[in-house]
């Protein structure tokens, strides 16, 4: 512990001295989770909190790992330092099939981009410890914006794209997408939409859709931003200068209406669940392990002896 | 309280007499949440536990519902009365695109299937409770087999997939199609592989690679089988009954080798330890809710702090 203690400062110390290879290894760690990831938090907690996070999600196959290289690319063009972190397992940004893809990330990593992928499933806790501990040791180090990429299928995965500061919902031309969208949960996070593979018939409809959906959803009284579409062809790189720029006006937004302080304070509090969540259920674990097994008991009436016991007493309604 | 129980107990006793549509409302109840679920599956329990449970997954695209819908007409139509719960939010069965697949759904309907699709995203405890529910719901009413449809992305509905009995895992003939369904997780959980939409090229390169992961992935000294791996077109039905046949002989094994009730036993165990995490996180979001935020301290520290606070002392480490 105390060596782990010392091997963890160190590394912090040289990451903060800009040693990317030490930025990889404390990912590694945090991905890994146990004891290491919690030092790390506590040790990066104190640095992190300047980064424009980025969510950017979607159906597989709407472009969005051309369109995240594209922009991660792009953004370490001009003068900024982006991470991404893939969380979509079969995204190609992970060392996939598409040569395009390879280029744009090498191009974008030659510019000054870190661009991380993660495969969580089956480990500890999963995305939703992993997701924000590696987005804020790239915080804690400097990088500005944070891309998370993650496939908008799957309720963690959700979930883990709709924490961040701006998220960008990506659909494409096909007949329904948007419809889809919808059902899948992701318009009510969307603050932006992006209409990919613009060049395609079809692409006009799709936008029409997502107004009809944006409009039948609009809230009054609520300080909600209506979400911008912006039409991109990410594979050309057209719009993409539109979408930077979309994203940045959105950041500007937060900032102004001191929304920034109020998505900060709700992920905040989404991480403190989640880490709840799980050191309650690694404590539930070892109740279920020993667990007598008798199915003729349902397992609600089962489990809900377990927290009787478990739970303080005078906590219990 | 009251009324709501003889709600219940009028709709279970009507489904247990074959009534379709309280089972469908006690779908929706189950799918609800919430007090009248505990109560459905308290009902539910003693009289479920006969269905074989398939599991259908795989990643977006690869034909799942084409195959779902013609395995459960075919089903159908040789004398049982399969159900299928079709999970994915995008899936045609929900209402979507393709006509065939419309077609399909309803010559099993007809023919005595049950098909219910849910899009369980934000409601509380999500899928991992729904699922299990429904399934039960299913079971006790004499629907046989239970067909659960899901994509095979995201952390939870690959494991809402994975508690089957019998997991069958689709792939197309795309090129790296087998090694994505590795990375997703995907390989580890099947029991029996689809290479499907097996007239396109491609086909037997994504079955060579298939048998060569298993190769690589098995495991001496277990009492594992070997996952069979079927070819199907499913748009015209072609390698279907090999489908049902596989299906089948690994139902087969499962009971012949006693497999059967360590599955059961796995299950069961699962969902009395899903119940009892929302158990404890519905009781630990009060803590949060309630949370006096100070985002100088750190979600891990923050997080230890409630949990030390809500669980028994003389249980703490």
């Amino acid at each position: 512990m105390a060596s782990e203690d010392s091997t963890i400062n160190s590394l912090v110390e040289r990451a903060s001295e800009g040693d990317r290879r030490s930025v990889a290894r404390l990912l590694t760690l945090v991905e890994r989770g146990g004891v290491s990831a919690e030092i790390i938090a506590e040790a990066t907690h104190p640095l992190a909190g300047k980064s424009h996070v980025i969510g950017i999600t979607g159906a597989p196959g709407a472009g969005k790992s051309t369109l995240t290289a594209s922009l991660a690319r792009d953004l370490a063009e001009s003068d900024h330092t982006p991470a991404v972190l893939a969380v979509d397992p079969s995204s190609p940004l992970t060392g996939g099939a598409i040569l395009g893809d390879r280029v744009r990330m090498e191009e974008a990593t030659e510019a000054g981009a870190f661009i991380r992928s993660m495969a969580t499933r089956g480990h500890a806790g999963g995305l939703a410890l992993a997701v924000p501990g590696m987005v804020r040791v790239f915080d804690a180090f400097g990088f500005n914006p944070v891309i998370i990429e993650t496939v908008g299928v799957g309720q963690v995965e959700v979930d883990v794209a709709s924490a961040a500061d701006t998220v960008v919902v990506v659909v494409t031309s096909g007949w329904g997408d948007a419809v889809q969208a919808n059902k899948a949960g992701l318009l009510e996070i969307a603050d932006l939409f992006v209409v990919n593979k613009a060049d395609r018939p079809g692409a006009n409809d799709a936008r029409r859709d997502l107004e009809l959906m944006i409009d039948l959803s609009q809230v009054t009284g609520q300080a909600v931003r209506r979400p911008e579409i912006v039409m991109t062809t990410a594979t050309e790189g057209k719009g993409l200068n539109e979408l930077k720029e979309a994203v940045s006006e959105h950041h500007q937004f937060l900032i102004q209406e001191d929304q920034m302080s109020l998505r900060r304070s709700k992920r905040w509090k989404a991480e403190v669940r989640s880490r709840l969540e799980y050191l309650l259920s690694e404590f539930s674990k070892e109740s279920i392990d020993n667990l007598e097994e008798n199915q003729e008991s349902s397992p609600s009436s089962v489990a809900n002896d377990l927290a009787k016991n478990l739970l303080k007493k005078d906590e219990l309604g």
